[in-house]
């Protein structure tokens, strides 16, 4: 394994300075998304399940491409600003996985005249609010709330389900689409194991609801769930008709935390410039901070990312001994934990360059505008107005 | 006190339909962020300290000329991009208060040749770069660490202070401007009294390091410090030569918990609006997350933000009993606390707006990319390339 001797501190700067980087900088390893959006599509095509991935992850026009390339033709979004930007890129149907807001009807009129576009609900009142409000066409989602405890109504309210249901049986004017769950709190696991019964009692749950409403008289639609997490865990995703996971484009050490990405699946990071050096408090400071890797941190160790080498062939493993520690709004603390990590650090020089690998991938890649690829492309992303 | 019984959620709410607010928006109150300058101005005019006050709070344009408007002429940025744009905008004379990147020699030129360019150094390997690099005149600043812990020469090491200077003295080619350090562990104050005993060891600390260069025969240049809630915490200002606060124009709950301002002085939030309501579990939901507020939160109970009122005069008092819980990227769980709260819950729905206060300004507007004052002017920011 000459690559993984090679890759170090040292030659991961030296990587990344030959490609002409500066400042913190979002990098995306193409060829790493491109095997985390095969391994995805086939086990959709393995399941027959339609696969509708939640771009709200990635964002970008250039990046969604790469899912048309595995057969994807539909998508998730979190806001009509996103919508409205994956529509203009071609995308003509669309699922905003989020309970409509009653105050974006003109917004939500105007990208209905021209995709097919799904709105999420969970109570007669935005039910309503879309029903008067709306002219074209939409299909409506009933989110189900299967343990995350977010959105939804609850799978075991059956009266609530079936009120909701019935409403908009006698809307008429919408489309059922289906149930739509998100199954998030499957994050918080910790092995795939888990990952992988929390992403069974997720379907459990939504199918139970679909019984709900064929006791009662009422159509269901198709089953929807979300979250990357169970996806990654589970091979069989039989039982739903549709999965709308984002993040396992890029992954990040959040699942690489909950057991279900392996170090080779994570496909962006951020290269930083280091600006001090402190070998007696064995840190560094790079010119990163919150404002570039978000906030989020391991549960674990409150950690803000971990060092990942690159070489001439893409990215490598986690460099062992670092961590990311306290950011404020520009710096990052790197911090060298072991006697190896604290010899490296005493070559480190500002003007080096560190790769950092994401906690949270969607939330580090929502602070930049573009990312780029390791061979010098720039993909752009969509920026909220 | 008409206005404080008047303003309610509900009447917060119909207030925030009123301008015409459909998602998520930062709204900053003029009149509370013009008060906040005019004391600190004047403080800074009692205590004949220059005032450079740091612009990565706000990074808009618009916002700079409220400061121009109480006699600021310079500033500090903390990233050559920002110090690019705010030059663009008319500002000359700009401190980089950010360990200088050698990476970026380039653009410091550039800015160098236009305007009055301070840069900041804390080991000679930087200014070895910056003395080959440039080809302008730059002022150098030597960063000293009174015991934040982040960047700096530590304030008790002579030696390394000493030598660091003798190098920019015999370099030549730049200019020694003072020392500079930012006392940013005032933050974790609990209380008025507490951030401005650490203000006051701050401020002897730095002078500390300027007695060690006269000592020496080298000179110091002038004292220059940094930090909200040790400018905020204490009147007396004197010792110092130049203030760097930022997050006066605005603050915020952090500062408010820290004991450093009042309610009234809070002067940006954001509107949010409900897209769920779930009285059973005492929560409602808002299109207003992690890309939204930022993740920061109050150490005392992890919130990450509280819900303001607001009337026909402006923003007013913080409504009791409601936290903002959990964020995900486009989710906020508003908490009712209290049976008040809860009562009000019952009467919130999906299309009304609440306004929540940011646990930390400079994180939370740094997710926006312009603000809205609150008679509707639009003023745009600065946003990373």
């Amino acid at each position: 394994m000459m690559t993984a001797q090679r890759c170090n501190l040292r030659s991961t700067s030296r990587r990344l300075r030959d490609l002409g980087l500066q400042r913190a900088t979002l990098l995306v390893d193409r060829r790493r998304a491109g095997a985390n959006l095969a391994r995805f599509a086939t086990r959709a095509r393995a399941g027959e399940v339609v696969l509708r991935p939640h771009f709200k992850t990635h964002q970008s026009a250039a990046v969604a491409e790469w899912f048309r390339q595995v057969g994807v033709t539909r998508a998730a979004v979190s806001s009509v600003g996103m919508a409205g930007y994956f529509a203009d890129h071609g995308w003509t149907d669309l699922t905003l996985a989020i309970g409509a807001n009653p105050l974006e009807m003109r917004e939500y009129d105007e990208l209905a005249g021209r995709i097919e576009l799904g709105l999420t609900i969970d109570a007669p009142a935005t039910l309503s609010a879309l029903v008067s409000g709306l002219r074209q066409p939409v299909t409506i989602w009933i989110e189900i709330d299967t343990g995350h405890g977010r959105g939804g109504v609850r799978w075991d309210d059956s009266s609530a389900l079936i009120d909701l249901v019935r409403c908009v049986v006698q809307a008429g004017a919408v489309t059922l689409g289906g149930l739509l769950t998100h199954g998030g709190h499957s994050y918080a696991s910790d092995s795939q194991a888990a990952a992988a019964t929390t992403f069974a009692t997720v379907r459990r749950r939504l199918q139970a609801s679909r019984a709900t409403l064929r006791e009662a008289g009422l159509p269901s639609g198709i089953l929807s769930a979300g979250d990357t997490p169970g996806f990654a865990a589970s091979e069989d995703w039989s039982g739903l008709d549709e999965a709308r996971p984002g993040n396992f484009v890029f992954f990040d050490l959040m699942q690489l935390a909950a057991g279900v990405c392996t170090q080779a699946d994570l496909a962006c990071a951020v290269a930083c410039p280091v600006i001090g050096v402190y070998p007696e408090r064995h840190e560094a400071l790079v010119h990163a901070g919150a404002v570039h890797l978000s906030l989020e941190s391991l549960p674990s160790d409150r950690s803000h990312g971990r060092l990942l080498g690159i070489d001439g062939d893409g990215f490598a493993t986690l460099l062992e001994g670092w961590s990311v520690g306290a950011l404020s709004q520009e710096h990052g603390r790197l911090v060298a934990l072991t006697d190896t990590a604290r010899r490296e650090l005493a070559d480190l020089q500002p003007g080096d360059l560190v790769l950092i690998a994401p906690v949270h991938a969607c939330l580090t890649c929502e602070q930049f505008d573009r990312y780029w690829t390791l061979d010098g492309q720039e993909l752009p992303r969509y920026r909220r107005g």
